[in-house]
């Protein structure tokens, strides 16, 4: 390697034009040495016709970050252990795909055999000191399914053993890039998924560092609660959930479909319950080779 | 405001025992008067009890960020304008909520008369020169509806107006902790929603920066193209579409209702076709006061 080699950045060049630069491992060097090898890089990129460039530094780097947003580089994301940071340095539009967008929360909808439904009531957060019942939320984790999040909600704050049984409904709250800039935090756009458990054991064990109280209350009367009737939104999930406690046999939700993506990964599907019936009944061991025996076996013209 | 004063930041509780600083509108400082008014704060902090830190930094006070670091911060998240950094200062287990966890994925399907599917072929991508015909897709942009963004995708991407009908199915990708760590940026977990759409006019114009080509295509031979019968998860979708083509009149995906949430926001409520009758129908005007009447009025008890 001659001596101008060590003047530019490793990257992997991507499907789109662009250049990534992974700086997790790369020892501790001097933001002078930084800036005058990013120079450098940059300038070749550019001859080469490069668009997106995407640096990942490590938190061990956090010295060398104003050096590269002194160039030119935006924030895109960061993750406990590390920044990444973007320019585009085409005439062309930037086609930089958009950060992680939102959260996923999910509500679990748990019934006994009284028609009472399972709900808390939370110590700090949005609902402290209301004296709302809400149904036991949560944010799903890392790598978690959401049915997998909700059974662990309702367990962490009321010890309940639970499984699933359908998704009752989605909720997508949108936040408007004005707004987000008005606050710090809270206001990510967000997906809610009410998801409906059957609890194997009705005996509340509440949680104690984030659950102030736990319950069955009648259907009724959690719906009835002034909280669920004044908000359309909460109005409109409250009538659901009402609806739901009483149509037990003639339920169309989505239901849960386990596969795996082309990388062998688990995925979760959730379609029509008709749907998901005839994608884990047949379709599962069909060859794919026979696709016309598949084809008749598995949809059950009618 | 004695001398002292200006030793502390000013920050704001939240709801958990947290102090939120946003340093948007701070005039630059330098790393040291920074670092002086930080440890005073965290001292303070300390004494009071507090738990969560949670510092916003703009990009013009990027040279700060290494300081924060030092000082035991980690990063939470970024966006093109700023970084946020948190530190845990509590003995107690940390409850820092997660970051934004999820893109949000779409895909349309949309048939033509003649149960032909609307396909493209990408210039880029994961799908670049592999000759794969597959359904339009994007990802939603901030503040976007799912419907609105599937719509916008198939616009864009072959000039075709539609609109919505229902959404078919969601796939949940997941993506554990240590992969995301041994990759760079594409392995964020994603959720994908399969919107069906309508077509009101099926010339199409297709769209010359990202799309090689699009057209109408028999439902079958899009099905069974070898890139979806041969993995599971393409086939599982692929054939929930064909099954599609073939069921127009009794389907039972989900359809979606306009709310707003308490802050008087437009959301997006997607539920089952009867919820969402239920509900699109007449709770909407329904006195909230009057709930016995709005009880028996929408739930047309059969």
């Amino acid at each position: 390697m001659d001596s101008g080699a060590h003047q530019i950045f490793n990257g992997k060049e991507d499907n789109y034009g662009g250049v990534v630069v992974n700086l997790m491992e790369m020892e501790p060097m001097t933001a002078q040495d930084f800036e005058a090898k990013l120079d450098g890089s940059l300038k070749a990129w550019k001859v080469q016709g490069k668009k997106g460039i995407w640096i990942k530094l490590s938190s061990q780097l956090s010295s060398l970050v104003d050096s590269a947003i002194k160039r030119g580089f935006t924030y895109h994301h960061a993750e406990n252990e590390y920044v990444v940071l973007t320019s585009w340095i085409s005439e062309s539009p930037s086609t930089i795909p958009a950060n992680a967008s939102h959260r996923i929360g999910i509500g679990a909808f748990v019934l006994n055999k009284s028609r009472e439904v399972l709900v808390v009531q939370e110590i700090g957060g949005t609902f402290k000191g209301t004296g709302v019942w809400k149904l036991p939320t949560g944010v799903i984790q890392e790598g978690e399914d959401i049915w997998t999040g909700a059974v662990r909600e309702v367990e962490e704050e009321t010890g309940l053993p639970a499984s699933m049984t359908c998704l009752i409904f989605i909720i997508l709250l949108l936040v408007s890039r004005r707004e987000r800039h008005q606050s710090f935090f809270e206001r990510k756009s967000s997906i809610f998924f009410l998801c409906e458990l059957e609890a194997s054991n009705f005996e509340i064990k509440k949680q104690d560092s984030e659950i102030l109280d736990a319950k069955w209350m009648p259907i009724e009367e959690y719906v009835h609660q002034p909280f669920n009737q004044k908000k359309e939104m909460f109005r409109f999930m409250a009538n659901i959930c009402l609806k739901r406690s009483q149509e037990k046999d003639n339920y169309a939700g989505f239901s849960t479909v386990l596969t795996k993506n082309s990388a062998g990964k688990e995925s979760y599907l959730y379609c029509s319950i008709d749907h998901a019936d005839l994608l884990n009944g047949k379709c599962d061991q069909a060859s794919t080779s026979l696709f016309a025996t598949l084809f008749h076996k598995c949809f059950c013209f009618t």
